[in-house]
């Protein structure tokens, strides 16, 4: 038996009409002992249900409150309020299961408002209100547009290890992973921790990137990407860090730079027109709920665009690419920086590039989302390709407004000789990379990736602000709840 | 510019006739100095460049050798010679990077058969040969049907958390994840660990389920399902097990015993009539493997079913739904067990049934997949729906031929009083789940879901034995190499 789910029936509401059919549901109100706003998670838009209550069990009536399951069997008619095209009217009631009545005050099911906070200390239930459900059901759709946009071109999805031994890329603190009794760890005769009685017979930790691997991986099969957890042990208290990330690195045989800007600028606009074709319902609430909180500030920290202008424009806007160098001068000679406005200011080529440098670029100086590349070798990673000029390397960042950097990618170093050099500069270990650089010893090709992180684009796309409302059972400093 | 694929041309070579084109690859084979196989990971068929040497440079031509990488530019032609439509005939070779061909002896590039283990050892290069093309192709393909398959029936794809504080399920044991120098462990005053000091402020450690996780989405959003990694320390050095492997669970609300089965059945069918559909010259290719592993093998040890021959029948075939009482009854009747030719004889209702039993059921007995249900509560979970015998839980295994369990599952007990009894019973802590009775406390709903691990299915679609083959770099005991 096909279960037919409330966005359905609302989405086809003419196959239905005059039929009687089977719904299932969560009741999000109940109005004058007679309207069920009934919601089953698939879709923001209730449905209506018409309950006579002379035809039902007084019982049957005491228990339809805020959050009780039903299911629900009734005929489909138009409807003759307001705000929906259709409603049911109740011929069976069933109450699904047990609702503690007198126990939901303490939680955010209370129809009420709630802070952000206190939805986030309870988000195993959160996923039943309007806006998490909107924010969830995004997150779908944008992991579903990753997939679709790879698969359409050829690439294949690689699984690259969540544990490793390798600490390679330097990318931040990592966590370890251990099956370790820690009241009992094994020591050698000469006192050290005996690693090699460890499950994996040496320190391993969980990956910060599956980039190298990846790399590899696209040596033979030419265009892969990844889409998986990864981890940073910072002690980080932000609204954009997490501890637990999920992150999408494509990998590129024969791509140079442009290509990957290419790719990535393809990548951004396929992903966030799926979501404002797909997620209508949920983007145009997510809308209002963004021009709401607007409102709420003084007019100079008001966004210039409504959450749904702003997507529509990073895809009609052909991205601005921009040299490190270029971005420089524009900085330099900014008011901004003359007037001393930057916290960080920028004093001469080979500075790192803040967030408020990024911001003002989107969004003062280009008004569009931009592309920068060419950055100083001193401050990117080892795997960079080092240009012709010795000083810079075929890095890119994509900036986007209101969000800053949203990815980060290379052309990589492909040249065996060149790479060690690198490698031996920012004291990275050839050895315990033997099997990467075996990758340039063989058939070596140019190739090129980029890094996106998920939570990242779901908060861009959202309208949300603090990173811990875009996943699910967020794992930041002491919290790993749930 | 946007680059063809040599499964590109090679499909629509049509469209190429008679123009010059650029193709990207690594040499396969170099025949007669003029016969170059190029491969581009985009399909198992290599494409034939056909080389005039006197129109070449004779260094080009000394480096062109096994594993080596070209960009071609050259015409499109009818190919004189069998085996393909097309071949290009080269105006202009360029070498892309190193090869250095005096270490390739030593590597498994070297144009000769090497074993199973060798490969793995070389994991970050057996992507570059016919066979780990071949199943990481069809693993991509696996993914991605998984991912359509869901999204076309309103499912919501949730990640749940890798690291997690709970160890609720019991599912084994579990790698300890710490930001602690473990050299330097904190200590309270009372000289224990002190986990408060610690990244989350608590004990934690890898998933082994995103399930519990999935049954609170589900209670919000109707349908969701997890794919992502998890974790088992268990030290396992077998063909079956790996430490690390991907999992996915749907989780369905308003479902039962029956609906779920019904989503299993249609779900492996989808996902292997894709593989079918999508991956012709990949199966052909493990479907002809697979086939000559078997004439080595002693007639009675050989499979019934060629490799294409059982994935298609998986397909036609209606699953056998049968109970686990039935099944014991069909077990304690059989030759097999009467002549003590199991392993571990049946003797009565209650036993936990082996591999050699399930594959007696699905191989011998029915000849078609089999899905167990009804188990004994006693060797089920303590999340599986009591059932009204008060013996039975609504728990279900899909057994497949060859590999056993490929699915398990259950409608999951949302009566709370009957939950927290159970978990009593079974040493579970309800205090410390206290999120999850929370979803069985408001508005709780009959649900049910199951468990596919992915590199299963992936190791029954490819017909290899060893599932340290089927995922890019296994983690399994004392191996976390790359």
């Amino acid at each position: 038996m096909h279960k037919q789910t409330i966005k359905e029936v609302l989405e086809k509401y003419k196959e239905f009409l005059h039929r009687d059919i089977t719904v299932y549901g969560w009741v999000r109100a109940f109005r004058s002992n007679r309207f069920i706003a009934l919601n089953d998670g698939s879709t923001i838009n209730n449905l209506q249900i018409v309950v006579d209550f002379q035809n039902f069990d007084e019982n049957i009536i005491r228990n339809i409150t805020t959050a009780s399951s039903l299911k629900i069997v009734g005929e489909v008619v138009e409807s003759q309020g307001a705000g929906q095209n259709i409603e049911i009217i109740a011929k069976k009631i069933k109450v699904l299961g047990d609702n503690f009545t007198e126990d939901l005050h303490s939680t955010i099911l209370q129809p009420k408002k709630h802070s952000l906070e206190k939805l986030r200390e309870q988000a195993h239930l959160r996923f039943r209100t309007n806006l998490f459900g909107a924010i969830f059901r995004v997150r779908h759709a944008v992991s579903f547009a990753i997939h679709s946009f790879f698969n359409e071109r050829a690439f294949f999805y690689m699984n690259t290890p969540i544990i490793t031994g390798a600490d390679a890329e330097g990318a931040g603190e990592m966590f370890g992973v251990t099956s370790f009794d820690l009241e009992n760890i094994p020591r050698t005769e000469d006192a050290r921790i005996d690693y090699a009685q460890d499950f994996f017979g040496r320190k391993t930790n969980l990956t910060v990137s599956g980039q190298l691997e990846g790399e590899a991986a696209a040596m033979g099969l030419g265009r892969v990407y990844t889409f998986g957890p990864t981890f940073r042990a910072e002690n980080s208290n932000t609204t954009r860090h997490l501890a637990e990330f999920w992150m999408v690195e494509p990998e590129v045989a024969f791509n140079n730079l442009e290509d990957n800007i290419d790719l990535a600028e393809d990548f951004l606009k396929y992903v966030i027109q799926y979501v404002l074709d797909k997620c209508k319902d949920d983007v145009a609430f997510l809308d209002k709920r963004f021009a709401e909180e607007q409102k709420q500030k003084p007019e100079r920290d008001r966004a210039k665009e409504g959450l749904i202008e702003k997507l529509e424009n990073v895809v009609k806007k052909r991205f601005m690419r921009v040299s490190y160098t270029e971005a420089i001068e524009i900085l330099l000679n900014s008011k901004e920086n003359k007037k001393g406005k930057f916290a960080y200011p920028i004093e001469n080529w080979g500075a790192d590039l803040q967030s408020e440098h990024e911001r003002y670029l989107v969004e003062k100086h280009f008004e569009a989302p931009v592309v920068l590349f060419n950055y100083p070798a001193e401050i990117k990673a080892f795997y960079m390709r080092m240009n012709e000029d010795h000083k810079t390397v075929a890095a890119m960042d994509v900036l986007f407004p209101g969000i800053g950097e949203i990815i980060g990618g290379s052309q990589r170093e492909e040249r065996l000789e060149v790479l060690k050099n690198k490698m031996q500069m920012m004291h990275v270990d050839p050895e315990e990379l033997w099997w990467y650089m075996d990758t340039r010893k063989f058939g070596s090709v140019p190739h090129a990736g980029f890094g996106l992180g998920l939570e990242r684009l779901v908060l861009f796309v959202t309208g949300m602000t603090n990173i811990r409302d875009v996943i699910p059972f967020p794992r930041t400093p002491k919290n790993a709840e749930f």
